[in-house]
């Protein structure tokens, strides 16, 4: 066979398998060598916490194929003509060469790659926190497989009692609920910010999934640093600035930091935030080498600015761009615009492009607003409610952004999805109000929710819809006693019974559509929060009564149901679930 | 208060209702005067079959806010200062003068509303057979509610036992569910043409579909044109041209058409297939008068040309256009892509945009491509297959339209939503290869299923992916012995060897990762189909046959999990599920 060409890839865990496998079959003849530190290679990394879960029972689930056939070094050889050289690191770069130097991790051999194009995959790693006993046993970064392997076997072997997870971001809870959920360990998290997922949603999504993860006995202290670790050898307690927490197993989740030691020294563009510089066909400054993965930093497609995003999905994107352009295509990978989405129980949370604190600290001048709807329609038996933020500059009304809270399987996902699928394009809030997703009543409504999201931020920002989240709720409900807001329930007599009975100073209840007739019981001297069940009828007293000006008044957005899902229960014998 | 305009709406279903209530919102002072024929308003009418089947319990619930409020005339009075005059029939719009003869229907009395804007929303009736016996009682039109009150009497009364369902589109499919499921009718449908949904999905998609039907219950005749209907004063039979269906029950879902008899006799401008012209801010050539929902044609955003789109959802979002604009807004709507969702039992099929047949009839050179995969993460112990195909225009590879099929709560929805969403912005295959859907094993793949669909696209437009459909795959194999292809199993032997012992002489085995040293054994004097789990191996394995110079192969789309969705189980008794 002619081996018309030489590719080297350096890491084989998503990207680098990617690359080479598109780049064979669009070149069968030429030779492909990809080099792993790891006999552990080719797997589904962001499948980790499910595999120390026990929802994936073991590890080479996740480095199998669909059909069942792992992917090692031989399924590489056998199935795809890529020769695998496992436990080999690449040492440098000559770049006017075109070689590789490597080394043998078990034999310490030095050995040369000679290459025609080279395909620098090398992901990133953990950060971790240098504070005092950071180094003692029972300490984790959640950094490769091998990694996992070592966490679960702790777990397994029933040792671990308590644990905590310094970080509430998506990998940290992920691994909060992958201890609680099946290992029934006692899990906490710390947080050294004011929300878990900071920098990717709300206070108020955060502090909604915050209250999941309390519901089902994850504690969250947030505002909180770690100063050190404890123990005898092994860890046994984390001590933050305001407690010290038992703890047989830690988990650092403290974010990650791209490994780009290899290119940096071989002299390719580095950018400020330390990332490998590649242009839209993932070429580095470097024309014979690519990059891509944790490594890279891409066109963030809303800020318009160069921005990192760790993923295992754009990876595996890009390494298939970076295949094609092997071969001589003109692929391009144009840049993203940020998505997540999480797993919380029984919950999700997911986003894509800009929060609002994200899109005030790009420069946006920016609101947001909250929706909460059925995500089929009501009349439909079964369907689930759903939380939807949408992010908007003002003035333009440009989406930047949106979120999620919704059950796993509800219709949360696909809006957006839909909103991710879109938001390159530069949609307004009409494009929202107008979006079309397909409809029948057992999957969406005639209004549906995302069109009912874009409405209400059209209104809210043309000044017709003056709202507060359920956090300011809270904040003036725990501070009632001032005396000057009343709590007004536009809803039925037989949804506010109950709350006017048990707050009577401070709980009213005026029927929406009972309000005309019964304006002159309106307070006019206060502040009046006007509440139903998701913020709909509320949206429309409000209007009439600007009719009656009387104008201090704001829409609880989301209404009962998203003071519910924030955590407080104004019904309960306790109504502050202090999760 | 000041009535500043005054506002009359013909029609108080679904956009006249919501044209009213947006309107008023911005408007509060203004005078909104809404009639109906019927008394029973503002509902939804893609619920009527749920309500036939049980699943919404009473007609009253489709009639309710999501708060339980029965939207009837005292509603919009007390809760929308809107005041609906039922039982009244529009007779003639006398421009000149903008006034709107009205007749009560229950007395006969003749009445004139003046009017500074008119609405039109007079929406659609059901086309009718005109066949002999079409007006026996018993034959039904799925046409209004009142008329759903009436079907469901006649199925709850107990005494239909065989049922007829004259049409075999989404309406029609849906009562022949909601007949079968849960009252246990025999149910059987008719359709002229030769698959379900026509002008929707795919021939594949619709017999996949038409299977799921059949496993169900449900017999399914196409390519049959009812003839006349028998009975003595009420329907006992329909007669087709190839059978005779005992029936106490029918139900006529043959298509509908605008209602624009109004509009037509006053001169506005009506487009020759009989729909009503308006702007995109949904002006008809009256400027004062609007018009919207199914009785207007609209933009199709993937065609560019005028269409119509009868649909509940486009009738709401349309609504609140129109009520903007009569506040004295400029809201626009610029058209839609079309977009389709049903359940059918526990699956549903979804598409968005263009079918095949209907770009070919629209002038597009394009063609399909069709994968099976996982929604989620197939490590992930909770997903379900999806099957998903994409129609893209040759050469440039634009993208017309998406159709997919999936379990209800399955990743298919979202997929199909994502894609909707984007078709308007003209995306390509790599656009759908790139689209970023939000990534976590629970939800979605690293590779997800849709960026799967545009590199499948892509590779097929290349000439790299030369494939079959289920469709082609059945012909041959019940052809197979005609001797001149060989089935060849790239699947490992586990999967491959009951097959081969079942069929020898046409089934043959080759693992894909050892077919480069098995290569002497291939066929070299047949066409080979090629065959996996999905497709993924088999088109690894053509590219293989195509560096051995063997390029007479066809990569089986979907491979296995098509073939079974389709109704043919080569492993079952009787393989071919007749239904």
């Amino acid at each position: 066979m002619n081996r018309s060409q030489n590719v080297v890839i350096v890491g084989a865990v998503a990207l680098g398998p990617k690359a080479a496998c598109r780049f064979k079959r669009l070149a069968p003849q030429a030779k492909v060598t990809m080099i792993d530190q790891s006999d552990l290679i080719s797997y589904g990394g962001c499948g980790i916490p499910y595999f120390v879960s026990g929802d994936v029972s073991d590890a080479g689930q996740l480095r199998s194929t669909s059909f069942h056939m792992l992917r090692d070094d031989k399924f590489f050889k056998n199935a795809k003509d890529i020769h695998v050289l496992m436990h080999m690191r690449a040492v440098s770069i000559d770049r006017p060469r075109k070689q590789l130097h490597v080394q043998d991790i078990l034999n310490g051999e030095n050995h040369v790659l000679p290459y025609d194009q080279l395909v620098i995959a090398t992901g990133s790693r953990p950060r971790r926190l240098q504070v005092p006993g950071a180094d003692l046993k029972g300490i984790f970064t959640v950094s490769d497989l091998a990694g996992a392997v070592a966490i679960k076997n702790e777990v397994a072997g029933g040792s671990v009692d308590k644990a905590v997870i310094v970080g509430g971001g998506a990998i940290g809870l992920e691994m909060a609920e992958a201890l609680a959920d099946l290992w029934g360990i006692e899990t906490s998290v710390v947080e050294i910010a004011d929300q878990i997922l900071p920098g990717i949603v709300s206070p108020v999504m955060a502090r909604m999934g915050q209250h999941q993860m309390g519901k089902n006995g994850i504690a969250i202290y947030l505002k909180e640093k770690v100063q050190r670790f404890e123990g005898n050898g092994r860890v046994a307690r984390v001590v933050t600035d305001k407690r010290t927490l038992e703890a047989d197993l830690v988990i650092m989740a403290v974010g990650v930091a791209p490994n780009t030691d290899l290119a940096r020294d071989a002299g390719l563009k580095v950018s400020p935030r330390g990332a490998i510089v590649v242009n839209e066909r993932m070429q580095t400054s470097d024309p014979h080498i690519y990059a891509g993965g944790d490594c890279v930093e891409i066109m963030d497609l809303v800020t318009g600015k160069p921005a990192c995003f760790p993923s295992g999905s754009l990876a595996n994107r890009q390494g298939r761009v970076i295949g094609t352009n092997l071969a001589g295509g003109n692929a391009v990978f144009e840049g993203a615009v940020g998505t997540f989405v999480i797993k919380l129980f029984d919950l999700s949370i997911a986003s894509a492009g800009l929060s609002l604190e994200r899109a005030k600290s790009q420069g946006f001048d920016a609101l947001s607003v909250f929706v909460v709807q059925f995500d089929r329609a009501h009349f439909y038996p079964e369907k689930e409610l759903v939380y939807l933020e949408l992010v908007v500059e003002k003035g333009a009304g440009r989406v930047l952004g949106i979120q999620g809270l919704g059950g796993i399987t509800s219709g949360m996902f696909a809006r957006v999805s839909a909103v991710a699928a879109i938001l390159r394009h530069r949609p307004t809030t009409a494009d929202i109000s107008n979006l079309e997703l397909p409809y029948a009543p057992p999957f969406s409504s005639a209004m549906d929710v995302l069109n009912a999201l874009g409405n209400t931020a059209e209104n809210t920002l043309q000044g017709k819809n003056r709202v507060i989240d359920a956090d300011q709720f809270a904040e003036w409900w725990l501070n009632r006693d001032r005396g000057d807001i009343v709590f007004l329930d536009c809803r039925g007599w037989g949804n506010a019974e109950d709350f006017v009975k048990r707050y009577p100073e401070h709980w009213k209840s005026i029927p929406q559509d009972e309000l005309t007739d019964r304006m002159e019981e309106v307070p006019k001297d206060k502040k009046l929060v006007l509440i139903c069940n998701t913020g709909v009828r509320s949206y429309e007293a409000q209007i009439m009564l600007d009719q009656a000006a009387i104008h201090d008044t704001y829409n609880l957005q989301g209404g009962m149901a998203a003071v519910k899902q924030w955590g407080l229960d104004l019904l309960a014998p306790d109504p502050l679930d202090k999760a």
